[in-house]
């Protein structure tokens, strides 16, 4: 019998279905490779490492959070950004609750492993506030102030966190 | 008697005098400014918040690192980015032994106050490796590799974290 296209024999949970028709199939490394990239984090007494999402060709920055080496591996495997939630303590797959999905372009590691920067293709927006980038508070006339556009219904995005 | 140039009454510590010419002189927010910006970080239990560097321009990821609220206030004061060293656990004012300096452009804060991030100009080199960057290792063909170039002798550089 065939294989149903939605079922292939490669699916994993958390593999992006969805992939922009312009973007390149994501390719995941090899088991080796993928656990010779675990193999050079340095992860902290929790077992985290710093991420930072930032948007290919604009180079935005858009988040930061954090991943263990689950999240860094699924990541990985699937080219859909999976963190850890610290405060839910489980894997947070971005985009799972609120539709605004990170697909992975590139993976880079920071010269002591304790950080990684994240190269994505931001589905909309990354801030749970409906911004594109949660780095959109700056110091205006003395006061701390939004300095970006609400571009998304934060009630659409179901309040928080996804 | 005349205040000598270099000890201007406003003169602080690590406050930058090498501004490259062509950048604008930094203004400082004024104490009540700068006090709102501290009251709306949200430090974690060690004090600190990450502090993300982006290069003004061409939008590279320059480094991550960690600033407590004594590092926000010289950073905002003098325009010259200080990070708190959690390993030498005192201030770090970057580029203090390196000559890697880090102008200030611009300070921003993120939807829930743990992050930060900080437009710079950056002097030579961010990474205590040579490169421009800290985020300079990918796989590649399988493997964990440097994928920039090192532009600055190490040891020159007085050999890390400066």
């Amino acid at each position: 019998m065939a294989t149903p296209p939605n079922h292939a024999p490669d699916h994993v949970p958390g593999r992006s279905t969805d992939r922009p028709a312009d973007l390149a199939p994501w390719h995941a490394p090899t088991p080796e490779a993928r656990a010779r990239f675990l193999a050079a984090l340095r992860p902290d007494a929790n077992g985290l490492v710093a991420a930072i999402a930032q948007a290919e060709g604009t180079g935005e920055v858009l988040m930061l959070a954090w991943m263990n080496a689950e999240a860094v591996e699924e990541t990985l495997l699937t080219g859909r950004v999976t963190y850890y939630s610290r405060s839910r303590r489980k894997l947070w797959r971005k985009g799972e609750t609120s539709g605004q999905v990170q697909h992975l372009i590139d993976l880079r590691l920071d010269c002591d492993g304790d950080a990684l920067l994240v190269t994505v293709r931001q589905d909309g927006v990354a801030c749970h506030t409906g911004r594109r980038s949660c780095f959109s508070w700056g110091l205006r006339d003395g006061e701390v102030a939004p300095l970006e556009p609400v571009l998304a219904d934060p009630a659409g995005l179901y309040g928080g966190g996804g």
